[in-house]
């Protein structure tokens, strides 16, 4: 069994878009990825594949305010498909194409309730920035993206350690 | 009474985040603006400001999949502010900024069933794109951001007529 990572087609969106609610357990996420993500920044937004079937999506961009971050706005894996390292690969792959851009590092946020993204991120070499508040060790920022959303965010340089880029994950 | 356009500040998130819904009468609208619009985004986004306060803002980005397109992710008034050139004012700013970067269109999405969006685009020199669907004369794409998300589709040349600057609204 392998897995593939390219870039995400326009036409990956509407297969993501409607795994997206289940993907999260039910969670209401849909809303908060637009179509836009798939259409307007296509060098930074990439699908894992299996037999055609699409397993895992990473969405990001490269900051307009400061080029030398690229930002991971989403990232998923079917539950069925986790803990075989899609993530890894999805992850490296956009480690990859920031570095060969001059990027300095990567930057994404999760809630402070998500362990598993925390853990998750923190494996990959994600820092956790200091926030106004802390709970059970983690940093956070309250109502960072409105009212209720608390937000942990995470930094990951891209110097340092050799990046490698996985094309297939066991 | 004036109102002045200036580049958003990333403060300036928390200020508009809590008006989003009420100023879209009360719909669910603040978990489609996430602030990484306003972080990483800044030479695309706008707020319109009168006596230090915020009557307006336009969350915008350039295409990093064909960089001659930019693209309007939100754009909203006070509703207490609406009929007085604020909105118009804001697009221009996104004109100008645009084309003076050299890209050759706009591009933005609005609700089928939004017939003020719908107006509005069309007097700021919009084009409603095509669609698989028409209903009422308004073409649009069903499912365009998900599941039950139709959207219209525009389209707003920047060559044409000259693209002036306000400053200030009356």
């Amino acid at each position: 069994m392998s897995v593939t990572i390219r870039l995400a087609a326009p036409d990956d969106y509407d297969r993501v878009i409607t795994c997206l609610d289940s993907w999260w357990g039910g969670r209401q996420m849909a809303r908060m990825l637009p179509r836009l993500f798939f259409t307007y920044f296509r060098p930074w937004t990439y699908v894992a594949v299996h037999d055609e079937e699409i397993v895992g999506f990473l969405a990001g961009f490269r900051s307009q305010t400061d080029p030398s971050q690229v930002y991971c706005h989403f990232i998923g894996v079917d539950p069925a498909w986790r803990g075989r390292g899609v993530g890894e690969a999805l992850y490296q792959r956009l480690f990859v194409a920031a570095a060969s851009q001059g990027c300095h590092e990567v930057l994404a946020v999760t809630a402070p309730t998500n362990h598993g993204s925390i853990a998750f991120h923190t494996r990959m070499g994600f820092a956790l920035l200091t926030g106004p508040c802390v709970r059970s060790e983690v940093p956070f920022t309250p109502a960072y993206d409105g009212p209720g959303e608390d937000r942990v965010r995470f930094c990951r340089p891209l110097g340092g350690p050799a990046i490698h880029s996985p094309t297939f994950v066991d």
